[in-house]
């Protein structure tokens, strides 16, 4: 008897890398099984293999899909006239527009991605790499023309990564404080600081 | 046959925390053993049990010691004089200073105490909610008295503890970037902003 493999609607793809990326944060990515995963997504156990052939190549598909989301953006903003101010001011909406639309891709981004084996889990750390070097040369550019404040550039990066670290895990479309919000008052935050000016 | 307890050390209790929230953070809590804590601190398995009577026990140490230290150092900064500014000011640099001085806190009190159960999670949960609910009352007099940006208290909290959460990952004594230019840097990015004033 040969397995039946069926085209597979993408929505049911999506629906189990949104479950997956759920189950791994809360029960690990090692504790969790292509059994519960089907479960999550009301399919029989076999039937989830019609999707994904195994639980690594979830973890793969949400990992990458992902890095290629934020890499496209950075090098739309790249590309973009403006000051490296205005090129940072964008890269903070970008990270503020995947953690609010697709918190399943920052938490694969975040923490599961050390789950992957090689090479995948070599190709993924020197995409992350790549875009922290481009996300720094803004920064490093900002710097040097005086535009930006005089911080070490790597302090900088990470301290604006993980600023926005939390909005995954706490936003929900329809909260009282909006998107627009989030936004205003993280750009703010990190671009003119907490202190009123005179 | 009795089981001896030794008085212990407090050099091996705190060994041992060490070594537990390293493994926690690379195994995970769950497929961390008693077994391999015992090994990673150079004991025999059974030896570990005069120490801690289980690896909750361990988790319950580190997590409310832990909270403590930032409640302490909450206190002390309410009572102080000054504006909100110079109090929040003083709490960024608490939150660094315990992040490069004590990595272990900081990955307890981000991610593991989600494995501890109850009636330890309430109170651990509650204590969370209070410091959380303290350091948003200094924003917020902050911003009625025209001293803070007109942030939303939830958003400039939470981006304020999220942007110190990489340095107990990538903090090591003996660095060229040193805990002087950490706490310059991000309390200058937090504070004043990464745009330059004119």
């Amino acid at each position: 008897m040969t397995t039946i493999t069926t085209i597979e609607p993408p929505s049911k793809r999506a629906e189990i890398r949104e479950a997956a990326a759920q189950l791994f944060r809360d029960k690990g990515y090692a504790a969790t099984s292509m059994r519960d995963l089907a479960e999550a997504v009301g399919l029989k156990a076999p039937s989830i293999y019609n999707h994904f052939a195994s639980k690594e190549e979830i973890l793969r598909s949400i990992c990458f899909d992902n890095a290629q989301r934020f890499l496209n953006g950075l090098s739309q903003i790249e590309r973009m006239p403006g000051s490296a101010a205005d090129k940072l001011r964008a890269l903070i909406r970008l990270h503020i527009l995947i953690a609010t639309e697709d918190a399943t891709s920052v938490i694969a981004i975040n923490d599961e991605w050390r789950h992957l084996t090689e090479p995948y889990l070599s190709r993924f750390v020197a995409i992350r790499r790549e875009y922290e070097q481009r996300f720094k040369a803004i920064v490093e550019q900002g710097v040097q023309c005086g535009k930006l404040r005089n911080v070490h550039p790597h302090i900088a990066v990470h301290t604006i990564f993980s600023s926005m670290r939390w909005l995954h895990d706490w936003y929900k479309p329809g909260k009282s404080i909006t998107p627009t919000d989030i936004e205003r008052d993280i750009e703010g935050i990190l671009m003119e600081g907490l202190v009123c000016g005179e």
